[in-house]
């Protein structure tokens, strides 16, 4: 479906980095939900560039709230969110020179050249404040279920920072931070490291890891719309998301089944596992553990050094030296997305599992 | 769409572990593609279990073509494929012991105790039969446009293969072997490892490595149907897959992005990349460089030693030691439904940019 | 989607006419639903030719269910159900002669001569047999939560039936009878108009009108998936169906609105409508009120008149006189499967709007 | 997938009667599709009420190309456009007051009282607005394939239009029309019976018929997204339609099958059929004839006679006087519709079957 994710409650995005504005339009989002304008206002905040490590361009991110809000309430039919662009620069962008690490050339292989290319246009990471808008409301949905969601940057410049340990509380200290760590000596370190790759004209990547708390058991499917699946789906669409992993992920391939499974347990009455080494999911489903994810978030293809590519209408190779304002790294922006992300896909499995009025504001 | 998968070129999948049988159809194919049984066969038999570091369950795998198929030829109406079970055995399942790692207990939330438990039922590895069965006619169809897909062993059991070189040549090799390494010597030790583990009652894990050769630039969508986005969104369902990364993956999270970019230059008349961390896509959309991914396969959840797990119905407090007939590995079973998930989404997305009948049969 | 339609609860088709077997894969619906296989095969028998106003052709329909059944009811994963072909006789049929009226020239314009063309292939009537089986246990899961669906042959050759009056009462007699009209002696004069257009050769049409009582309010969407649009998207796959009218339909053209208001009122403490011309639908949503459809259904294609046609491979000219056994009429035939296609798309609405447990057994 | 409708080619819309702005994104059309303003301002004035048979609320509907266009061509993005409510009084509604024949019940019932109830919200016909400006897109694209859509009133308030003859002339005549008929006589008897009715504070429906040439054969599916069901789909949302039928339709019903069936024969080497009683469709795919079908509008339920209503909060019964401006008919308006939403159905079945070049620009 393209621009379109989601079945029962589903966001649809649209808009260009140099254009009139980005948007998006969240639909089936359950009625009677607060808006909280000042929350928009804050997770797009999360998400815009901010000091040394981030592109000189200046968002204001101003949105506008176009449908589906009636007296400070979501109603229920498509909610339109609209932000405009007012600070695009488009001089430094060449129509005929694809950047190495960016879809400039596979975007003139789709569109034929008549793609908006100025900033990547559609292709642009700008288009993810829209997702950020649409995805404060569906967390606010989220949490009058007492769902929690929150990333950290687990990695960043080669530096890592300290997993989670208590859950709801790392996820409440996450949302007061600017630069999402959960310790600040280690950001302090990642910031430095981003410093350095920028003085150098480089950029750096880095690992987004996410946990959910509170999410019910038996969501999700066993074929094809997994938990994982759905969510994967969503996330690969972050761009410079080049991996995404559950639980332990990875490390699991190297480890013998003995050390993966998740012992059962008994606790209040609720059945737990005593580990957590499959990310709150088996066989596609939540078993009421907390929601454990990763993403691999790849070093801004912007840099400033020189770069070897060819003019698109003329095949010529040409040594590309960009000007323009870029980030050296988006690994700290890219959290708010990934929260969004998140909680759309985790609004949309609950709606189907438990119907349209299961998010439902009184 | 739950057991559906797929838009213009579509698998729906059915059946249980421990029912009368398991199947799949494939709807939105294009008309005139060979159907070849014993190319079928011939994959169902790389899935199979063989030999001492497989279960003992041995399922000759016989299936039969229900529709879709006349003269020899798909008929690009829904060709089903149903494969019968005829050595189950569910005697060694308790329907209210949860195995830990398994399905058993999220599949009892969802629901709540009406899923045949024998084997896992709908959520068991056995339901992949049917996917590699309609797999086989998606490989065939890509073949017709010289699209080639293949997949190694990765690692397994802490063991490294070596990784893709000269990839067509490597891909052809891997369709002869059994157990898919592209180094023998290093498959032994592979193989050593799980019969290690197998003999301690213990299981390992691993990660497949895919290549696809021959895929035309401009196929998938900048959001939300990247191809990545697209291709997880069905490698999570195989079951034991945790993870799943492109290009470099979850490795660029610590380089710069220098290290990361790939130079684009010409080559006679075409636009490649001199590199390939990116895996053959930008911005979700395939550049004609080949696609490589990777899929981290958890250790088999079933393993002999005690484990801990409650009682579904009592909710006590059970010490469990599985009998039956289980795999110490599936990572080796596993890459021909990888290779089948990986195709089938191929074909939907050519089919979805080119038309239906760009994979239509002369 | 081609052959899969629904969203929540879905239903993917597969078959044709002279080949192995027609079924169909129920996923999505209710765990627990009770399967009652006497049920399936009386409404396959609703469905299938019967005395002098029917083909020849007597195919026995046993079914088998392959799977997604366990201990009696429904297991919530995906429902396989499979009819075998048994009585074709491709004797008659012709593979470059398009039988007018029928999908013979379409079907070779888009599958390019690779498709089945005996008996209509994947095109016939016979693929509703699936939908009738799947059907009849979507019939039971609505019966679960007291919500009944009727149809009968409102026109048939003609001659008019009377209209639904006491609407539970008349859908349980309904259910009873083989010609499904409300006043008998109508119903005779139908039965004679279609052995009268039998014995010349030719066929008749006719209008099946569907009644819905117990159906709760608010299902449905204002805009696209309104309950109209998502019936008549799958009422239009029957084959025949030329239109689909709800309410008082087409004859609201020529009427005023104060015609056509229904008042709303207050019965016990619930709101309902005086009239029910608009169906039980205002907005796309029930409302309530007993939900009224018809569909108009073409008279058969295959009649035994002389008819002019083309040879497609050839470009001739050919007079055809059809040989064969065809039915002079359908329309009591097709009243199974529109009860079946409306009772799939409530299914898939209802469990969208109340969760997925809303049609769940005990 | 409620306020989206396609797959290859999608349509998002959204907005209210009385909020902010109406708007649609028009997602997968074609690159290079020329965008003119003129014609999108041209389409939404047909839709615009006029002079004494229309509503006094007059938009001017000035319109807003958000995104998706790119030096006057369609850039293969999402294209959002966005029309500005200007002229919306809601004095003249009651929370409270269910308004007979609207959605104001259902809304409730679905919406739990959060929607915004006033003109109706995004119930109201307002919305369509939003798809006749990206209706016009979608026609531009389908003209540069040479495939044209009309629409003519062929009843309204009991008088009948001549029907199609010379249907490329007749749908070039009716673009220039502002109340379509072909015969400009029976038009005025119309627009008198609409004004004899608005005299008398009542409405008045009537029928649509749109026919559409140039359409390719070997488009669309034989289960379930037939053309029929795809196009239902979709006219079924436009407010007030109850009734679609192709071809004859119903009154196919009553006739026999020799007087049904359109004998084929070839035409300058093309296969084409005699007559068109099948609307140029057979087996749900497109037969190279003229697409031809019916849309019933019942007439518009704002009426200013009093009318039995409930008190949707107190429950006692109120008599209801409708103030404010409303259509004494909205078939004309609806025309517009009609034309946008064939249009848009037609550009994604395109799209599914050649490919999204299909309908690409220069």
């Amino acid at each position: 479906m393209k621009n379109t994710f989601g079945s029962s409650v589903a966001v649809t995005i649209f808009g260009e980095s140099h254009g009139a504005a980005v948007g998006a339009v969240l639909d089936g989002m359950a009625p009677g939900v607060a808006v909280d304008e000042g929350f928009i206002a804050r997770q797009l905040e999360l998400r815009r560039p901010f000091g040394a490590i981030s592109t000189a361009r200046r968002e204001p991110d101003a949105f506008e709230i176009v449908s589906g809000v009636f007296e400070g309430k979501t109603t229920g039919t498509p909610l339109c969110i609209l932000i405009r662009n007012t600070d695009a620069n488009s001089a430094a962008y060449d129509r005929d020179l694809a950047r190495p690490g960016h879809a400039d050339y596979t975007a003139r292989a789709k569109y034929h050249g008549f793609a908006d290319y100025r900033g990547g246009g559609h292709f642009s990471g700008r288009v993810t404040a829209a997702l950020v808008a649409v995805g404060a409301i569906a967390l606010t949905a989220l949490r009058g279920r007492e769902i929690a969601v929150g990333t950290h940057i687990a990695r960043c410049g080669g530096i890592a920072d300290r997993g989670f340990a208590d859950m709801d509380a790392d996820i409440a200290v996450l949302a007061e931070k600017h630069f999402a760590v959960l310790d600040d000596a280690r950001g302090e370190a990642m910031r430095a490291a981003i410093e350095a790759a920028a003085a150098e004209g480089d950029s750096v990547g880095g690992v987004l890891e996410t946990a959910v708390t509170g999410l019910p058991t038996g969501v999700g499917e066993p074929w094809f719309d997994t938990l994982e699946g759905q969510l994967a789906h969503i996330l690969f669409s972050i761009p410079a998301v080049k991996g995404v992993e559950f639980g332990d992920g990875f490390a699991m391939a190297d480890l013998c089944g003995s050390a993966c499974n998740d012992a059962l347990c008994v606790e209040n009455g609720i059945v737990r596992t005593a580990s957590n080494h499959n990310g709150g999911i088996n066989g596609g489903i939540s078993n009421g553990m907390p929601l454990l994810l990763r993403c691999a978030v790849k070093p801004t293809p912007s840099i400033h050094k020189p770069q070897e590519t060819v003019n698109l209408t003329t095949g010529e190779r040409v040594e590309l030296e960009l000007g323009g304002r870029h980030d050296p790294a988006i690994v700290h922006r890219a959290r708010a997305v990934v929260d969004s992300a998140v909680a759309l896909t985790l609004c949309d499995a609950l709606a189907l599992r438990f119907g349209t009025d299961y998010l439902a504001g009184k």
